[in-house]
């Protein structure tokens, strides 16, 4: 694999950077047309309660109103099991979600919609539509739940699921350890907080088609979801992606889609919803609460000989949560030989979980790191010397079956160890009641791979057009042009990439799972790899020659040669356009590592934590835009600064949210963090024609244990329960 | 070539049609968007005129006025020949007719435009643009134009091209003739007749590209255009093409997209212009009027010997008029060894002429069918007779150069002699004073190739989404899909086409000259090829077999066998999305003659001619949708009896149009046709796999001469002047 590469590696602005710093851009909200109407949803108060009676007949009576649609509007298809993107799930589950029918689940659970002609007369509206409810206890964390006796959300169990992962022989291995330790931990019920709340514009129109414009990570998903709930072929829902502000994994779940398509069929108009802030935290997905139980052992030279998972994770109100992956991911980063984990889909009272942000992974790392961190100290080994004794490298067995490719565990773990940070002095603390600690951790997450698809067009003055399916979150405009322009030999700006429709491009699965830049971006190699051969054929028809070789963006024959743009102002003459495509559909794709050297300052008499200086390293394989790498890095880092010292769903007894805006729902601001230094390492995947590993995740993964770790260095207490908030820190000490 | 099709000759519902009849469709008036404001455009009032001085200080002091343009803002590069799709043309011809420098040419030559936060203030801000005149001679006819001393439009001479095309020694062969006839025939000024006027929105964007919306009928050329008048890469300009109500060639040059561009770069808003029908007629490209002497010698037995043809068209105010194709066109259907045609382009005071449906043709068909008649008569034979025994055929040549391929010249003529019309009574006059007549008439017009380009991509319901760059005038979304409908086996409801915008698709030339139904479609039926090939892949790596097959929609190995939607649902895990992709480029492509029969009744009192009965006729090659085919026929069929009957550019001797409204612009309504009866006639097309010919234009060719050629059979007199209105056959009777 060459190294030397032209545009890979560089720092190109961005493609839609002009229209996004001077607001040209068009977010959910921002779509307009001709008789646009305004629809509002009406939600439970209650977190579980029967749904007795809904009338909705005050409310189609309002000025204005053009609509009302309940769960009795959908197509009353059969249930079945369906499989719409994110694993197979009953048909009834994803209806149920979008508008409860019998019983609601969660506070914030749809139950009905208004359309009207002004968004202040469809939420007045709202508020008439009558619901008579049957309140239910409820459960709100895995414990009450999983607990005999506790109210039931659908069957007999709150359990839906069990995955077991099982090597070699634990309890043998553990009877021989010199050192074991086993804790149990607690992470929060937090949400992925992005910017832009749910917006999307529905027409039903009058040749059976439905149209849906919408702020999503998919668009393909929201064909696929919206044609299945209403029972239409995936072909007569046509999807555009807005821009988007943020998703973090939390705009893959539609919700307020298919009720804006049921509430357009039945006004003839198009509805545009689009949700509060309060709609946002009570009724879109967020990351689930957990209870872990994690066991390591030791021998005496620090060699992890056994270790043992117990997780339970929240689902939220439907099966199907974010185990699985935490099972894949909890001990990913080392090589143990006997290992045994169990875990747990445990529904909740909650809204339905969606992925967040290497979904899973953060709740399981920090039990893991921070049990590897007791060991460390216990055995009394530097804590990166301790992970480098037992990191997973080509060839480690993961319980869950696979074994991994080459990979950066080692690379990372040494780019810490070499890192000034790791080697400064802490510092004096700002104030005599203050203390300082540092910690490291580590974490894993896997790339998805997953369809995608590219048409690349050559235009006469020596540019070119891309067209792709992947919305664009973190610049993968860019990141995904590059790999077409390195193709190409010419620079990233004249590639015109633009994310299209989904019924202009072939199907290209959601932006998340760390697949985007390296899914599409490989798609964009192929369609570029595709151009080149037909313009190769084209100078060998103007040269009459058999061969033409290409490189560095020159087209040679003997002496003979031009250059890309050359070439490009002479289709017409030598057969017309030439347009190239690639599609993909890779299959077990890889995977990112990511550590963390933290430094915190704990106030001991608030509890208060400040992050004094933060690293963050990952490997990206190939980092095509390093600039993005390390936004992306920097962002997974400010959401784990989140997770660890402040976001929580802070719940009523009767599960009410009572955090429910962003002034009570405490994320970072600026002023929470200090600059984030990066350290992007590359050890090539080798299962990408550049080498690129997906980099949006793994860095979420170590902060929360990093800074758990930094916190018992500073105090000499560990706290095993997320958020570490003041609160929690002045009762540990006390 | 195997004519058992699925598909093809089949009458499916247009895929557009219920967003065109319920009124969702948009137009190019129909763009919104944040921030949109609105241009004027300031006209000349005179036809010839020296600009002294443009003062636009009040205009920009208006309240509400955001910007004001005139030549002098477009970027002032030297002038060069450029060629943007039309043939070469100087730069400043280009610019010069989009705002006029230093001179006006016609009345409603634009010189300014204003833009403004409401329609109401930019057309009063307009208003206050003072410009100085200094007015001169005008010229509005070939004659006073070509006239030694005429005013000069450019340079000296207003005879811009001399086209000779010569084969054989006409001299000798008009000597040994038995019959020899010379006429001379004039042609009015018409309009295209769109009912949609010219619309454009543009955004000079912040990151410095430039995107327009424009009803167009080709986005491409607009993108050529707009990019090299203001001097920007063809990849900065962006093209989204509305729906259109109209064109017929007349919406192919580029009028107020650039000056809305440029009005958009100076206040930083989207601009949009939306033209009113008297610019449309003044400002906008109508079609020449002509002088043409046609002279045919025949020997005895009707057997045409020599034929030559004078052709001076106008031009309007730039050189590159119409008459090139007229003397491609003036002899093309028949087979004459000696021919002479000198064809004149000469500039006229009057808008720069535009294709207009078969331009240039039927002026010249309008005088050789004309005086074909004649000598049928002087010979008493038959006029269709007279023709079949002079038709082109394969291997005839033309006096232009070419030799015909298979052709239906004969194949029309047969058509015609056979329809029950030609035998039918002409049935007796509605009063006293009414005569009736019978008229016959052929014409021929070529097909253009050029660039166009297909994408298709398959969906897993087994439908396909196919995207294409061809605005859709008559319903060519599908007519290009049912092509690839055709060869994936599958109906062509299943196929879902777009027309998208310049970024999205390869390079596909303009919506004209016949080649959308051939081109773009024969593009489609590659790419729908690419995808079969692609498919077959997928079922040999299913089967685990090397050789695949497929037919009638059905994949087959062995006994094995899968439809097109059964593979269409596996191809997630066979490899990710199939995407084909098709692009042409085709030169020479063939051409369509069509003949028409008109029984028509003169009131000799009042002079007004009714059509009685009318029959169309034309060769289709392979007709794909044959309801559209018809509707071409009967569009051009119509178009046709209003060049033959009413319309003309009524001048004042200053040069002013007297009648620029649709009221006193007299084209055909519903009243004044009558069911015009269509008969497709199947040759195919050797240079298109389907054997498609364009149909779109032929059918304007052959409605005027027949009419004359009726009108004579009625009254005795033969009209050589178009319109033949009223005033004009009772000044003939007279």
């Amino acid at each position: 694999m060459s190294t030397a590469y032209n545009v890979i590696g560089t720092r190109p602005p961005r493609h839609d950077g002009a229209d996004k710093v001077t607001g040209r851009a068009i977010y959910g909200a921002d779509v307009q047309m001709a008789g646009l109407v305004h629809g509002a949803v009406v939600r439970s108060p209650h977190a579980h309660a029967r749904i007795k009676r809904v009338d909705t007949s005050k409310a189609a009576a309002f000025p204005g109103v053009m609509a009302v649609v309940t769960a009795d509007d959908f197509p009353q298809t059969p249930d079945r099991i369906v499989d719409l993107g994110e694993g197979e799930t009953p048909l009834s589950y994803v209806r149920g979600n979008v508008l409860a029918k019998d019983k609601v689940l969660y506070e914030g659970h749809a139950i009905a919609a208004v359309a009207a002609n002004s968004a202040h007369a469809a939420e007045q509206a709202a508020r008439l539509i009558e619901i008579e409810y049957d309140v239910l206890p409820c459960v709100l964390n895995v414990t009450d739940a999983m607990a005999a006796g506790a109210p039931a959300l659908h069957k007999e169990s709150n359990v839906t699921d069990h995955v077991r992962h099982a090597m070699g022989d634990s309890d043998s291995a553990f009877a021989s350890a010199a050192v074991l330790i086993e804790r149990e931990f607690k992470t929060a019920t937090v949400h992925q907080g992005y910017i832009e709340p749910h917006a999307a514009t529905a027409l039903w129109n009058n040749d059976g088609r439905v149209q849906v414009w919408c702020s999503t990570q998919g668009a393909f998903v929201v064909r696929d979801v919206v044609a299945c709930l209403l029972d239409l072929p995936v072909s007569r829902v046509k999807v555009t992606p807005t821009e988007i502000g943020g998703g973090f994994g939390g705009k893959i779940p539609v919700y307020i889609e298919p009720v804006a398509a049921l509430l357009s069929k039945k006004c003839g108009r198009p509805v545009r919803i689009v949700m509060t802030r309060r709609e946002v935290f009570e009724g879109s997905g967020p990351t689930p609460g957990s209870l872990v139980r994690v066991k390591i052992g030791a021998d005496a030279s620090g060699k992890f000989v056994a270790a043992q998972a117990y997780l339970a994770y929240e689902a939220g109100a439907y099966p199907g949560g974010m185990v699985g992956a935490g099972a894949m991911c909890v001990f990913a980063a080392y090589d143990i030989p006997n290992q045994t984990i169990d875990g747990y889909d445990v529904l909740v009272n909650k809204p339905s979980t969606a992925a967040y942000r290497a979904p899973g992974a953060p709740n399981a790392a920090f039990a893991t790191e921070s049990v590897v961190d007791e060991i460390a100290r216990e055995l009394k080994i530097d804590p990166i010397e301790l992970r480098l004794r037992n990191a997973a490298k080509e060839g480690t067995r993961r319980a869950d079956g696979p074994k991994f490719k080459k990979i950066g565990c080692v690379e990372v773990l040494e780019a810490m160890k070499a890192h000034a940070h790791y080697a400064a002095p802490l510092g004096e603390p700002s104030h005599a009641e203050a203390k300082r600690g540092r910690g490291v951790a580590i974490g894993y997450w896997f790339n998805i791979g997953f369809a995608s698809s590219c048409v690349i067009s050559v235009n006469a003055d020596g540019t070119a057009n891309l067209i792709e399916g992947s919305t664009d979150i973190g610049g993968s405009r860019t990141s995904i042009a590059m790999q077409a322009a390195e193709v190409l030999g010419i620079p990233v700006e004249k590639l015109n990439p633009s994310v299209v429709d989904t019924d202009t491009i072939g199907y290209t699965a959601v932006t998340g799972g760390s697949r985007t830049t390296f899914a599409t971006g490989w798609a964009a190699h192929d369609a570029a790899q595709d151009v080149v051969a037909q313009m190769k054929a084209r100078a060998a028809k103007l040269w009459e020659v058999a061969d033409v070789s290409f490189a560095q963006g020159v087209f040679r024959a003997g002496d003979r040669s031009m250059t890309f743009a050359e070439l490009a102002a002479r289709l017409s003459e030598t057969g017309g356009p030439v347009v190239g495509q690639g599609s993909v559909n890779p299959r077990g794709a890889g995977g990112s590592f990511a550590g963390v050297i933290v430094d915190v300052e704990v106030d001991t008499e608030t509890g208060k934590t400040t992050i004094v200086r933060f690293t963050s390293v990952q490997d990206a394989g190939r980092a095509i835009h390093p600039s993005y790498v390390e936004g992306q890095m920097q962002g997974g880092s400010v959401q784990g600064i989140g997770w660890a010292l402040n976001e929580e769903y802070w719940m009523s007894d009767g599960g009410r949210m009572m955090n429910a805006s962003l002034l009570d729902y405490r994320m970072p601001t600026i002023l929470d963090v200090p600059p984030i230094d990066t350290v992007i390492v590359e050890v090539p995947n080798p299962s990408h024609p550049f080498g690129v590993r997906g980099v949006g995740e793994a860095n979420i993964v170590p902060p929360t244990p990093a800074i758990a770790n930094a916190i018992h260095d500073a105090l000499g207490v560990r706290l095993r329960k997320l958020p570490m908030n003041p609160p929690s820190i002045v009762a540990a000490l006390a």
